[in-house]
């Protein structure tokens, strides 16, 4: 059921999960290589590893995304925004289909005031019509029929042709700042 | 990523899954009382069972999304429509977590030809921005932002607001002749 507040479309990895900071520990654990948060700069996923192979081999074993960390600040501002917008969470686990299940459950332990209406799992996002669109990848972000909104990543750093949110107070600002301009 | 073509979500229970079946024979199987099709229509899903708590507890079983019945007919026109749209499977499948992995494995299964780019489990479908949604309910179709086209279904016979189709013969019918008049 459609309300009259504007949408935003959140995604998980990278976003409201720290996958970065999962894939480090992963690899530490499994091949004894600590890899360094500044060695993944400006790199694609996964090609700062030395098993370019890692990162997709963890995104398909059982577990890995139940235990990812919550990234820092995003609750309390998801909680927060919901007050003046519908709020979807937007994750394209399709690819990784024991994600389905992990993923459910992550956002019910971390994230229990969003409803399963507004959880969607899906692979393409192009057919999502929110009004936001909260994401890292721009295979997602180029695509979106909303305003895009790139949460800054290692890997995307260098890409420049959408707004960039480094952290979910800059989050929050933004979106304070539109209901001041819509409300003017 | 967005292609030129029309884009199509198609519901999963009652649109290509035959759940009215499935509920019919799990009905029988555990209450002993085999239910005619006949007095389930113009009811509310659930209201003609005796008890009408069971196919809601039936949703929420493990292997009952597994073992649903293909709708006849489904799988060559999807398969058909996939040549001149973007089909799209569209399944409000987050209120019962296990059937995610369930609705993955039998659309795995039953339809291969659908990339998992093209599946999407959901809470609330109003989000969904396709130009067109079949689908079986009003609480979906009400709010679609495409086209709605309403899968004949028991639950709905009473209700003549969309574009009524009683089988994938005439869905198919249906977007021959939207091409027809988009070319003409």
């Amino acid at each position: 059921m459609r309300s009259n507040k504007k949408s935003i479309a959140i995604d998980m990895d990278y976003v409201i999960a720290d996958v970065e900071t999962q894939f480090i520990n992963w690899y530490e654990r499994d091949y004894g290589v600590k890899i360094l948060k500044d060695n993944l700069k400006g790199k694609p996923e996964g090609e700062a590893f030395p098993d370019k192979g890692a990162i997709r081999k963890f995104c398909f074993t059982k577990g890995f995304f139940s235990e990812i960390p919550v990234m820092a600040g995003s609750q309390e501002v998801v909680k927060s925004l919901m007050e003046n917008f519908d709020v979807f969470i937007v994750s394209a686990a399709m690819e990784f289909p024991q994600s389905l299940i992990e993923k459910h459950k992550w956002l019910h332990e971390n994230f229990p005031f969003i409803s399963w209406r507004n959880i969607i799992f899906c692979g393409d996002k192009s057919i999502i019509g929110t009004d936001y669109l909260i994401d890292d990848h721009l295979k997602n972000l180029d695509f979106c029929r909303g305003k895009a909104i790139m949460y800054s990543a290692s890997h995307n750093i260098n890409f420049n042709h959408h707004l960039r949110v480094h952290n979910w107070d800059e989050v929050y600002a933004f979106f304070k700042a539109e209901l001041s301009n819509s409300e003017n």
